[in-house]
C-alpha cells in the first residue's frame, strides 16, 4: 500500500508532494480546461459552415455587381439604335442583353424595373417626382435604371421617379 | 489527516475509491486530452482563413466564367458587324466588349488570343492543324476563342488552331 501514496509517488516523480484535494482540484480543473476547449472547437466547426456560406455570397455579389455598368452600357447603346428592330446584329446584340439578366436572375439577382407599384424605400431610389393625374401620389412612374436582387440579396435598387401630389 | 484521504473523498462524494494511481493516471489523460483539443482548435483557426480565400477564389471564378458565353455572344454579334466603324451603336458596343475584358482581367482573368506563340496544353485546347509554310510546326496560327486567366488561375483555355508540318 505504501507505494500508493501520493506522497510515495510524488516522490518517485522528483515532485512536491501534492495532497489528494489538491490533487482532487486539479483533476476538476483539467477537466473543465479540456470541456472548454472541446466546446469552442464544436462552435468554431459551426462557424465555419456558416461563414463560407456568407463568404460565398458576399463574392458572388461582388462579382455580379462589377458587371452591372457594362451591362448598363449595353443597354445604353442600344438605346440610341432605337427599336429599329430589322437589323440582324442588333438583334443579336439585344439577345446578349437578355441572356445577361437571365444570368443576373440564376445568380440570385431578378431585375426589378416594374412601374405603377407603390414606392418602396426598401428597393426603390427616388431621384426625382412628377406630376401626373393618371397614377396615385407614391407611386413609381418611370424606371431611370434598373434595380437587381430582392430584399435581403439586394445588388442595387431601381433608381426612379414618383409620381407626386398634383397641385 | 483521515478527511483528505482519497478513500475518505470518494466516500464522502459517493464514488468508489480511487487510488492515489488511478488519480494519476486521469490526470495525465485529462491534461492529454485537453492539450489535443487546443491543438485541434489552433490548426481548425488556421484552416478557416485558408479556406476563406479558396471559397473567395473559387466562387469568384465561378461566377466569372457564367459570363463568358455574354462576352462570347456579344463579340460574334459585332463579328457580323464587321469593320464598318462609322456606326455610333456599334462603337458604343465595341466600348461595352472592352469593359468586360477589362473587368475579366481586373478579376485576375487576363484575356489570350496571342497568336505565333508556341503551342502550350497548358493553355491551349488545339482543335485544328493547319498547314502553314510560313509558321513552324507547333506554333499557334489562329484563336477560335480567347482563353481567360493565367496558369494557376486559368478561367478556360485559349481553343486554337497550330501550324502543322507541311508535306
Amino acid at each position: 500500500m505504501n507505494e500508493h501514496t501520493p506522497q510515495a509517488q510524488a516522490g518517485a516523480r522528483g515532485e512536491e508532494a501534492i495532497s489528494p484535494s489538491e490533487t482532487d482540484a486539479k483533476l476538476a480543473e483539467l477537466e473543465d480546461r479540456w470541456l472548454r476547449a472541446v466546446a469552442d472547437l464544436d462552435n468554431l466547426r459551426k462557424r465555419i459552415s456558416r461563414d463560407a456560406e456568407r463568404i460565398r455570397t458576399d463574392e458572388r455579389a461582388r462579382v455580379a455587381a462589377e458587371w452591372l455598368p457594362i451591362l448598363d452600357n449595353l443597354e445604353l447603346a442600344l438605346s440610341h439604335a432605337g427599336d429599329g428592330g430589322a437589323d440582324a446584329v442588333l438583334d443579336g446584340i439585344r439577345a446578349v442583353r437578355d441572356q445577361a439578366v437571365a444570368l443576373l436572375a440564376k445568380l440570385g439577382y431578378p431585375r426589378h424595373d416594374e412601374v405603377d407599384v407603390p414606392f418602396d424605400p426598401a428597393r426603390h431610389e427616388a431621384v426625382a417626382t412628377v406630376e401626373r393625374a393618371d397614377a396615385d401620389p407614391g407611386t413609381v412612374v418611370e424606371v431611370l435604371r434598373p434595380g437587381y436582387g430582392d430584399a435581403e440579396r439586394q445588388l442595387r435598387p431601381a433608381i426612379v421617379a414618383v409620381a407626386k401630389k398634383v397641385e
